[in-house]
C-alpha cells in the first residue's frame, strides 16, 4: 500500500509503539497515587513535559498540558479566552474545525468573533488582519500550518503586529501540521499558546499537548482529580504520552533531513502534477512539503480516490475531519473557482514515501483520470 | 509484587494490548476519511458501540460515545444539565471527583447544587434523596459503586422514586466501579446516562464511553469535525477504543465467575482484618466485593501503604484521585471517627488475587503496624 494521506493520521513507528507497550504493562502505575511506583511515574511526567519544551525551545518554567488530542486543547484555548461579551477574537478563516467551529459556536451565543480572510496562497491576509485587530482584541488564534493546503502563515510576523497593538492580548497558534515537520520554535513564534498532536507524527493517537506560555492562565475544561496542575482532569494516559513523547524526540531529531528530503519530494510531485490537463496546484512553493493539494476541473474527487484506493494507493480529500461535508471553506477562501473545489485532492507525503511510490501514484492517478473521463464521455 | 490497588488503575491484559497493537499498525486509518479503507473502521466503531450496548442491556437504539475516560463523560454530563438557574440538580455527597468537584464548581457559579448526604455504610440516604427532590429538581447524579469504600447504591430504587416524582428528570450514575464488576443492566437501573471506563477493568488508559439513552440530548464538551455523531470531535482513538471493547468482552464474558470467586476473598480478607486490634472496616458485606476500605486509628495510613510497598506490596488509601488532599469526604459523611479518617487504607482486589497474595499481604500489614508502633512508642 502506497500510504499518502499522513496529514490525516500516521501509523505508529515501532519505537512508540514499544514505548506504549512499556508503560502499559511494566509501568502501568497510576501517577497520582501515595507509593513511589506512583510517584516515580509521576516524575517520568514532569520530565516528559520537559522534553517537549526543549524540543519547542520553549523557557522550562513553562508549561505543557498533556490532553486527548488536538482538538481537546483547542477547545480548551478558545473557551477560556472568548468569554468577555466586550472583547473580540480574531480567529483565522482557515482554522481547523476544532478551532473554527468552536469560534463559530461562541460567535452563534453572542461572543464577538471576528474571522481573518485568506490570500490566494492560502495564507492568512495581512491587510484583513490589520484592520480588524482593534483595540477590543484580546485573543487571536492563527494556525501555523493549514491542514489542507500546508499554507505556512507568518507567525512570527503576526505576532509583532499584535505586540505592537497590545502586548496583552493572548495568541494562539495551532501547529498539528507544523510540530514535527518544520522548525517550531515557540520563543521565535512569539505565541502564548500552542497545540500539538501526536499521530500526525507517528505517534499514538488520542494524545496531544497543549503548550502554555509562564504567566497566561487558562481555564480547565475538565475538571476532576485535578491531574496536569489542575488543568487536565482524569488519569493521565501514560502509555499514550510517553509513547508521543518518542514520537516527538524521533520527529525532531530527523526533522532537517526529513524536511530536506520533502522538499525534493514535493518538487517532483508538483512537477510531474503539473504535466496534467486542467489541473491546479493549490500549494504553492512556500507550503509545507508535506501537503500538496492539487484540483482536477469536473472531476469528483470522491471517485478518483476510490479508484486510487483500488490500485492500493491512498490519498485523501481537504481534511479528513470535513470529508463529509459539502464545498470547502479553505480553497473558496481562496478564491479557487468552484469547479476546482468539488475535484480537490491532497496527497500528504511522510519521510518513507518514496520516488517509486511517487512514480505509482502519478501513473495510476492518470489512469483513473482517464478512465473517468471515458466512463462519464468528458 | 501483589498488586491491591486495582481501583485505581490496572495493568491491560494481553488480549486487551493485543487488539491495541493491531489497531495501531494493520487497521490505523482515519475512520473519518472517505476512503473504504476508513470507513472500514468508522464500521467498526459502529459495532463496538453495539457491542457495549449488548453487554449493558441497552436497547440498540440507544447510544454510545467514546470518550478519553470517565472524567470527560462525567464533565459532559454535568455541563449539559446544570445549566438552568432555575432547576436542581440532586448529586451525592460521595461521588467521584470528576463529579463532585464539577457540581462544586457549578454551585459556585451560581446554579443549584444539592448533595445528598450518606448512610453510616456509604450508601446514599434515601430519605435525604426524597426530601432533597423538590419540583425544581431536573437531574440527579448518583454513583453506582463508590471507589473509596465499594457502597453500592440501589440505583433501580432511586430510579422509581425519581419516576414516580417527575418523569422527565434526567438520571445519570457513574458507573466506573461497577461495570465490568458486579451486573449492569442499564434496562433494570433505569438510568438515561451512565458512565463507564477502561483502565479499571483491564483496558488500556485515556478511554472511556458515556451511555446515553435514546432521545436523551447531550451538549458535546468538544466541538470539532463532528466526530462521535457531533457529540465527541478529534480523531478517534480507535486502537484504543477497540481495546477497550476487547476488555468489556472479557470483563463480560467472566464477570460471574470472577465476582462469585471475589465474594470469597473478601470474606477472607476482611475475616483476617478483623483480627487486627482496634481496626475498622469501613466497608460492609453489602458492598462490591472488589474494594475493601479499613483503618488503622492513631496511624498515618500513607507511612503503612509505604512500609508494604518495601515488600513489594501495592495498596491505596481512598482515591488516587485525591490521594494528595487533606481529609475524606466519603468517610467524615459516613460518619467515620476523625481518628479512623487519617488512618483510612483501600485493598482493591482483582480476578488474579490469590489466597497466598492475601495471606503475605496481612502478614505484612500486620509486621508493618507492629513496626510502625514500635518507632512511635504507640
Amino acid at each position: 500500500m502506497i500510504f499518502l494521506d499522513n496529514a490525516s493520521t500516521t501509523k505508529i513507528s515501532n519505537l512508540a509503539l514499544q514505548t506504549y507497550n512499556q508503560y502499559s504493562t511494566d509501568k502501568y502505575f497510576n501517577p497520582s497515587a501515595l507509593y513511589m511506583k506512583g510517584a516515580s511515574i509521576q516524575k517520568e511526567l514532569e520530565n516528559a513535559r520537559q522534553t517537549i519544551l526543549s524540543i519547542i525551545n520553549a523557557d522550562k518554567f513553562d508549561n505543557i498540558i498533556f490532553t486527548s488530542g488536538a482538538t481537546e486543547a483547542n477547545n480548551m484555548v478558545l473557551n477560556s479566552f472568548i468569554k468577555y461579551k466586550n472583547k473580540t477574537a480574531l480567529i483565522g478563516i482557515s482554522e481547523h474545525p476544532s478551532v473554527y467551529n468552536v469560534a463559530k459556536n461562541l460567535l452563534d451565543n453572542g461572543y464577538n468573533v471576528k474571522f481573518v480572510g485568506l490570500n490566494d496562497n492560502g495564507t492568512i491576509d495581512i491587510n484583513d488582519f490589520k484592520s480588524k485587530l482593534t483595540d477590543d482584541v484580546n485573543f487571536v488564534s492563527i494556525m501555523h500550518v493549514n491542514n489542507e493546503t500546508g499554507a505556512i502563515n507568518p507567525i512570527s510576523e503576526i505576532n509583532s503586529i499584535i505586540r505592537e497593538k497590545n502586548q496583552k492580548i493572548i495568541f494562539h497558534s495551532d501547529g498539528v501540521q507544523a510540530f514535527g515537520k518544520i522548525d517550531v520554535d515557540v520563543d521565535e513564534l512569539g505565541v502564548d499558546l500552542y497545540t500539538i498532536s501526536s499521530h500526525k507524527i507517528f505517534g499514538p493517537k488520542g494524545v496531544g499537548a497543549l503548550y502554555i506560555k509562564k504567566g497566561v492562565n487558562i481555564n480547565p475544561l475538565m475538571i476532576g482529580g485535578g491531574q496536569e496542575m489542575n488543568l487536565r482532569s482524569g488519569t493521565e494516559n501514560t502509555p499514550g504520552i510517553f509513547s508521543f513523547v518518542t514520537a516527538c524526540k524521533i520527529a525532531s531529531d530527523n526533522l532537517h533531513d526529513n524536511y530536506n528530503s520533502a522538499v525534493k519530494k514535493a518538487h517532483y510531485i508538483k512537477d510531474n502534477l503539473e504535466l496534467i490537463d486542467n489541473i491546479r496546484i493549490n500549494s504553492d512553493n512556500n507550503c509545507s512539503p508535506y501537503i500538496i493539494s492539487f484540483s482536477l476541473p469536473h472531476l469528483r474527487a470522491e471517485t478518483i480516490l476510490r479508484m486510487l484506493e483500488q490500485k492500493d494507493i491512498i490519498i485523501g480529500n481537504g481534511s479528513a475531519c470535513s470529508s463529509h461535508k459539502k464545498g470547502n471553506r479553505i480553497l473558496s477562501n481562496m478564491g479557487v473557482e468552484q469547479e476546482y473545489i468539488e475535484g480537490a485532492l491532497r496527497v500528504s507525503i511522510n519521510h518513507d514515501t518514496s520516488t517509486d511510490d511517487i512514480d505509482n501514484f502519478i501513473k495510476e492517478l492518470k489512469l483513473a483520470i482517464n478512465e473517468y473521463k471515458k466512463n462519464t464521455n468528458r
